[in-house]
């Protein structure tokens, strides 16, 4: 069976949300019936969903369950009630990655569609809820599906052979993924596309995420190290560079998973197109460059062991920064939900988030959403 | 007790060799002793000692250990009973890493020492074996002390900050090793250098054993996944890269752990010196350029498996080359035991070999000696 895996989405009978287990895989895919605020709190905490559009959509979604519930155990309760209950449960789901951006945009966004509702019953603030928690399911559904059309642009007829870094796609998003959007979007079309897939150390999202959505899409996948990036550009295998972002500052520079600046450095080098795939909603219109994100050092253990052996002597030090910034001039273009962006950044960039303040931008997941 | 680890030498007794089982590190320190050939074959094939100078030392030992072993057993052992038992322990020993050029030119060393020898006896024949494989490990050990000594010369005074990659250290050789003996040599006189320690996926011999050998030695190392590097040189926290060789073509163009290339375009867009350190003996002469050596792919199981688990799609591909080509443009100077060599490298480094035919070339270790 070919097609794209879906990371989350509401359950048949519209009682439960189905969550595809991240943790369990390549090995095994197993998907997850979540039927109360309590189960989606455990599978965030446990990274069972990851990826700031994904956490975010999770988010909304439990808080959905858990009105659900209580109208379930009392058929009666009134608007304080459910307000009240509604804020335990923006604590309950925010505390599981408390430096997540995306996640307390989500459950803002649900609480506040509750608030003010003019409704009164606990079943219609519910249903307020729910249909809020769709809309941001299918807007980002909606804008990975523009990133993709719009990242057909890029694809030169023919094979194109697409280098990829870290987890961009379907698995970290309600839709088709950023990075990995385009490529879904030709290999539907018909086109070969072929990718190399970056491991992604320390915690090998490439690997075992990237690889495996791409095979199960039926997209011919080839897993590297990262230190192989390099010489497979050198000889000759790499046509283009495609990677997500975690965080576009003003002026274009890219705040994105460890090991996206080398990459640049490298395609640069090797005269080869560097593209970085996002929604608007990535623009981080109050930062005027990549020098001004404070950068999330990450813990020493994921340096340290390994499949449950220690790989560092004790003496050691480790340093694990969890992103890098990239140099808007590295970039050859943005693909966006509103087509593909060459330079000048700073004005076209401005453009893209135009009528969006600078407090909406949505899934920005620098610290914590891997 | 802070001393550069060995990784090879002669118990006290000298009736046997003690090896540090490198597969155990770095959560265990155990010495071994090898007391036959059969032990010696077992431990390079097992990997618990590896790097192309220590795996010659290693065969040339295991040789002595097995006609020591063949001459308590009949110490009136005739001359043709020793050869023929040194033809049966050269097989054994060499099919341990049949392509590791490094151990059959060790072997044949001794062999050679062995058949040419004037001596009659069982015992005189066994002890031309043991100096000939003395020499071989004293030779190396000044190698590896030269290459040291050379290497200051790119120390400005201060605090360098030296970035390396996979381990050309003391555990590699029968000495201090080669990119880490300038380390050693600066550190013994005083001066602090600090290293940042890429942990060289797939095998990891970065983080498991460069950091430990230089905390062992009391040098601060900092190990990094070799995506961050480029991330380091960005924010100015390395002043210059010492890394080894497995080959050096005529032209100067470097082959090494996979890798070394992107860590060498990373140094030069930052103008970073990127300095390769090596014997005299790791220069192929009969290669004129890097382009002619044929590149060793390794199992994909490195890329497929990690701790024991799965963490690649069995529907995605892997490619798993061992090497990679710097060329020779990249490289701001060489680090030899004849000092350091600058460009136009090709004259240069034809000198360096001056006098020794190239079949001599030796511990050239591409294929097979990690």
């Amino acid at each position: 069976m070919s097609e794209v895996p879906q990371a989350i989405g509401w359950g048949e009978d519209g009682r439960c949300v189905h969550l595809l287990d991240q943790t369990l895989l390549p090995e095994h895919e197993r998907k997850l019936e979540i039927r109360d605020a309590d189960g989606m709190a455990e599978a965030i905490t446990s990274l069972r969903v990851r990826g700031a559009p994904a956490i975010g959509i999770a988010g909304a979604m439990g808080m959905v369950l858990g009105m659900e519930r209580l109208i379930e155990a009392d058929p009666d309760a009134d608007r304080a009630t459910v307000l009240e209950e509604v804020s335990r449960l923006w604590t309950l789901l925010h505390d599981t990655r408390p430096t997540g951006r995306n996640l307390a945009w989500a459950l803002d966004r649900v609480a506040h569609a509750v608030r003010t509702a003019d409704e009164a019953t606990a079943e219609a603030l519910a249903g307020r809820a729910r249909a809020e928690a769709d809309a941001i399911l299918q807007e980002d559904r909606q804008l990975c599906d523009r990133i993709g059309d719009a990242g057909l642009e890029v694809f030169a007829g023919g094979e194109p052979r697409v280098l990829t870094h870290c987890n961009a796609g379907a698995l970290a998003t309600g839709g088709i993924g950023t990075a990995l959007a385009p490529i879904y979007k030709a290999h539907a079309r018909g086109q070969r596309v072929q990718v190399l897939a970056c491991e992604t150390r320390p915690v090998l999202q490439g690997a075992r995420l990237t690889a495996w959505e791409l095979s199960r899409a039926g997209v011919p996948v080839t897993a590297i190290t990262d230190s192989m990036a390099g010489d497979a550009m050198r000889r000759g295998r790499v046509d283009l560079v495609i990677v997500g972002a975690d965080a576009v500052a003003a002026n274009g520079d890219v705040v994105n998973k460890i090991g996206t600046y080398g990459l640049a450095v490298l395609a640069n080098h090797h005269g080869i197109p560097f593209f970085v795939a996002m929604p608007y909603t990535t623009v981080d219109r109050s930062t005027s460059s990549g020098e001004e994100v404070p950068i999330e050092l990450r813990s020493e253990g994921e340096l340290r062991q390994l499949g449950g052996r220690e790989i560092l002597a004790a003496d050691a030090a480790a340093w694990n920064p969890a992103f890098d910034v990239t140099p808007h001039r590295s970039v050859t273009a943005f693909i966006t939900d509103q087509g593909v962006i060459r330079p000048p950044y700073g004005p076209r960039l401005a453009k893209l988030t135009e009528g969006h303040g600078p407090e909406t931008g949505r899934f920005r997941g620098v610290g914590g959403a891997s």
